[in-house]
């Protein structure tokens, strides 16, 4: 019996559409800068929100009403579940999905046992891989929920919690390697802290950095060539988490050699929270060849915690996708739905409503980006505003010919600069509206 | 004629005065941990606010009352002024202050004329330096006020801006060392953007990282042998400024391999506008070895601009002084007042009343400081909680004995990780509490 | 000579014009919901920002270049200086500016100076006025920018303050009555206060409390029958300003018995540093009947500053226009830019391409609210949402025939509410978009 | 067998104490301005966050230890809980406690039996109140946490949930009254909303409006003279909350005419969530005569969530009290700890050392603000600051003897305000310093 039974596949209905469910904008085949959309977006679901959440918030419990689901931590409960994901993922038409080890598997009295009812689940997961075609874009195993990790995982105070969560990696890189996962995330949601005063931050993070060596050797002895990625958040749960924002992680990964082994995978919701844009995040992170996937969601930027809304501004997708396009595209990353519905939006139509919605937005998102490249006034501005750079004195001190006596010289010789130009910020807003 | 005549010098009084202009807790001599409070604490006044601060707002203009200033912008003015300045630093007792270049001398009509006049001005500032025993913190470059630089400075889209830039620097560089100061900041307050549709984020860092390589070269030749810092500040002129955080700043240092010639010059209003508590900063700092200096001000953490209160907070002093005891103390660098009076408190008294809250406060924080480390009964809670890394896993998987297949088998084998203990950080805030 | 030579008029163009000096959106004459566009819109332009505003910025000189203005505080520059703004608005289509007193003449030495200062100019805006038919929305007082107000002017601390600035604002009045303004507006940029040690808020709310009612007192005297505004924002320059938001207004406004004599004057970047939507208080505002006017801009909700930028996004003016068309339109306010150009777009021109990107995303914004609201599929959702408050018992409700006891009986009765039924919002989120 | 074997009785020892479980400020017999501490304090402890709260975050699970709780939702453990919170309120002594109906007793299958689950927990609530002397401060009902509350209590769409809240409040209120509960207490956590575009905000209001008006006659119906308090918080669980601050609040009770029996209860977390400083909310309600009681607890101001941590801070607990002795000291209401212990803070004991610690920076902070009080030196800069109100002008403004006209009349002849003085910021914060 289906989970979804009203729905038979989203379908591609154009801009007219008065459809609900069904696309307006994402036609996977529709080809792009010489590839599909389907390529270009790599859309994924996530387990964890999708098949998982019960909607609770910290002062109510969860809403959730999914009928296929009894409610118990029973591995057939798991199986039941993981078929329930597929038909959703393939009535949506996403060809990836994501997990932590503990959303697809309950977590048993031992560490052996959570692994049996891994390997469970993980059989049913394979088969519908198999079945439908939707691939796994990352697994990662969650060191955050369990009691044990409070003071954290691979920076916990307490050795042994260290160890277990580097057990509990191993376990859900094999898996993903089973699996055929394109990557592997590092979420550090306790690597932190919540007071300063009893914390060794340096020894937490070079535990961290131990850590995460100690992944790459494992991935290299099990042949996991699949990237791996670690996701920038501020806070919440914790205080402050070491993997702050984008230069934070580039910076760590700098410090403890890993820059060769990690790329990041960038979240909306995550990037507000650090006080930036997104569009600010995937260009720190282009710009240095380690941009790798993204969590595409949205916050509420007069709410000062992790929503996880599902994106629907277009504004938010043209610059998502205008960045990824500059940097060469998606590769093994996706665009990744880490959101969820609203509290008040428990039914499970409600779950199509959001992905449909998500998806045609970063459609639309695309065709305006590409447009934007085409049609080349915007790079022309841009072009123009650093002319000086290409001229003698520019190029000659991109060249490394200047040094602070000889720029002396010839400014005392001007006198003053040449005059600058205008912005235009203006006119480059008005400019994107255009093509919306 | 003083340009202070009520006041003749601050004086340490002890706790219990009520003298709103002596020292309750700075007590220059008092030995500390080995070292005055005149060495550990390094004070300085900064130019620019004390001396040239109109205290006018976006939506209002200056209320300062000057009555030594003739609001003009002569250098006799300027040269007069500079005689004020010691006066004020020698009658606070106030052994450094700090500069841009523009604060002393007025900007000619040609770069030639700036570096004339300040060659005029700094003519008096090494006169009053040697008559007062008052020494340079630091020098540095305005490369914000002017218009040239609404682009940027290192970052500008206009060519001949770096250039004019870097001759700029030059001549502060050179400055800085004739009068022996100890340290040269750069506070990159327009290198950055306002908007990112209109920028080449990574044409313009790696412009920065070739200015800053100048810098060093520059500092070579002349035999400057001071302690060059940058200053991370989030925003504010510009929407996004690149040396955003203590951890953007050092991402930045690694990747143009600058570490080892750069510290940081961490300011609490800056850590506060990027969500960081100043706390944070001076750790993720201090813990790589790159704690330089301090800008020592607060912020409001309701309002989102840089209002460069002064600090008088006993808290946010502790926290201060106790981070920079940990990791060595101030060498180069000092608690350096980048703070402005409000522009309510514009009478000339009022820069005393401030100056002596702020050093005041952080005398206390210092002994508050030493005296949680000379008891050491937060240490001990510190040490116990990381007890486990100390025992044999813990030192076992620090020495790189460790790997993911050797983590797994002991904890399958236990199942379980050993208990947590709490974190106790109600308890520990209460200690802190107690010595204050 | 024309101060923009190269303008002749923006013209509407439709929205395949590529054109960044036309209106894609904005067709004066073309009739919605029974209402011209430019009666719907009755855009204006402010005095302050688009004349007067030099571009500075707390870290820099101002850098706007405006070569029709000599720099002097004359008369004559300023008589000069109004030719010019009629230009403007006339060029853009503008039916609408407003004004302080100061930005329009120059302050004197004294109060009577000002004032004869003020009809100087006055009288060049009277010709122009009826020369162009460009019509007065509001005039108001500047009680912020002199340091006379800085500690406030209606809740100053200083009597003979609170006496000038009735003085000043009587003189706005008649000004504003002189050139046949539609009302007339108080934004307490000062009214609020920087540290709550030394204020006494009470009295201070008292007498401005008591300064409105002069106002009312006096437009009543000179038959000045324009609509009062005040204009409500949380912070800056003061650290918190009394109208701080729409809820907290109007509660001033109720307490002091002036809610028949105010309506409100609201601003985006306002509502947002009060950490709200514009959306919520215009609702806030429209429910209570006390919508008046709104300055159209926008802030960054990641700066914390006033940013006054110009609006462009489609989604914000939707909300605006879909607001104020709910609450039956603007009637004596208007949709006003009190925005300015970036400090890096500071050539003449770059005021056109701001208000007319401005203009056309207001255009625009109302394009699609009509569409919503003639197409009623939003809402019939809503409708539905609320139909049990139609049915039986929330009918009973609403008409007072139910209380405590008799609600208990009923749901002792059932043991359980009815089922509730899913939010939608993703669903509407994705709606919204179908329009742009 | 008793919960806390551990701990006696928390005893003053005095400020040299280094005992963490002891008082160091708080002594209950000491008399300040002719009132015991224990009577200016009147300390509550929160039934929820004390018993009931897992410690659970929207990442983890509970993590805490109760080993006197079986983990059912059985009666018999509630009315065993309800003898363990007895315990930690007289061994603390705390005069007393707060709670929710769904706090004390689980909730039922329906209302009757929830209602008869309440009747069967309050009895040994009234047992043990007898027999320890602990008094309720106020009761309320949880109007949140019930997934039938989705969409609101008082303000949701669907009518039988606003029926069936209305049964809960009356139960509510009749087990306060039969507890001897001083108050009765609103928090409306899902009275707001989380969108806009699908909520009729003018018609929910109105429907809340009528709601308290219910609870106002009831409370004459049986007898109940306690106060009624409205509690505000801008935001969390819900987009928006009704009741958002202080003057929303106030803006509310005034325009439903519920100002005659409504006071509020002010809380610091909410107070910041808001941008509000818990000083500000303090006058802003102090000054109308709404000052109800406080929930007593902390934010962090760089993480937007309630973070709800016990309040440390001798800063804050000097304003509070000092604004609670200026507007007249607490009657009815309390300073009530709503404040949970840190995740990481799982133990028994952990209980402890947070409320002592809350009480003790209380206590300082009342001895320091009555200190302040006694001196004078700061109402005395206060008096001098708002001088020229107490003159001629001023009080002839005060008094209604002015209007525009005659005050234009006296600035035109003088033609400027009499000067400003200094307001003295810094040297204020200075004195609040001396008295730490």
């Amino acid at each position: 019996m289906p989970a979804f039974p009203e729905i038979d596949a989203i379908r591609f209905e154009g801009p007219d559409s008065r459809n609900p469910l069904a696309f307006r904008y994402y036609d996977a085949d529709e080809v792009i800068e010489g590839r599909t959309m389907r390529d270009h977006l790599r859309f994924s679901v996530v387990y964890w929100h999708t098949l998982r959440n019960p909607l609770s918030d910290p002062f109510g419990v969860g809403t959730a009403v999914r009928p296929w689901d009894d409610g118990s931590e029973s591995v057939e409960n798991a199986q039941n579940r993981a078929r329930v994901a597929f038909e959703f993922f393939e009535k949506l038409g996403a060809p990836y999905y994501a997990f932590h080890d503990r959303d697809i598997a309950p977590e048993g009295a031992t560490l052996g046992e959570s692994n049996k009812n891994l390997d469970a689940v993980a059989k049913v997961l394979k088969e519908e891989q198999q079945r439908s075609g939707v691939k796994l874009l990352w697994g990662t195993a969650n060191l955050f929920g369990n009691r044990r990790y409070m003071h954290g995982a691979a920076t916990s105070c307490n050795a042994e919690v260290y160890a277990y969560a580097a057990a509990q990696v191993k376990k859900a890189m094999e898996l993903t390697l089973e699996l055929g996962g394109e990557g592997y995330t590092f979420w550090g949601g306790r690597e932190g802290y919540q007071c300063l005063w009893n914390t060794d931050l340096k020894r937490e993070l070079d535990h961290l950095g131990r850590f995460l060596h100690m992944a790459v050797d494992y991935a290299k002895e099990i042949g996991f060539t699949g990237q791996f990625y670690i996701e920038p958040k501020p806070k919440e749960p914790t205080k402050h988490q070491y993997d702050s924002d984008a230069a934070a992680c580039l910076n760590f990964l700098r410090q403890y050699d890993l820059m060769d082994h990690f790329k990041l995978n960038l979240e909306t919701n995550h990037a507000t929270l650090a006080g930036h844009t997104m569009q600010h995040e995937l260009e720190v992170t282009g710009s240095v060849g380690a941009l790798g996937s993204i969590d595409a969601n949205t916050g509420d930027l007069l709410l000062g915690w992790d929503t996880d809304q599902f994106p629907t501004d277009i504004y938010l997708t043209t610059q998502c996708m205008h960045a990824i396009l500059k940097y060469g595209g998606l590769k093994t990353g996706g665009v990744n739905f880490d959101a969820k519905v609203r509290r008040e939006s428990f039914e499970p139509i409600d779950l199509f409503y959001a992905h449909v919605g998500g998806m045609d937005a970063f459609a639309r998102g695309l065709k305006i980006a590409a447009a934007i490249r085409a049609e080349g006034r915007l790079q022309s501005i841009v072009d123009q505003r650093y002319a000086s750079w290409s001229d003698d004195l520019g190029a000659d001190i991109e060249a490394g010919k200047h040094n602070f006596a000889s720029l002396e010289k010839l400014m005392l010789e001007k006198g003053e600069a040449a005059a600058n130009t205008s912005g235009r910020q203006e006119m480059i807003e008005n400019l994107i509206n255009e093509y919306l």
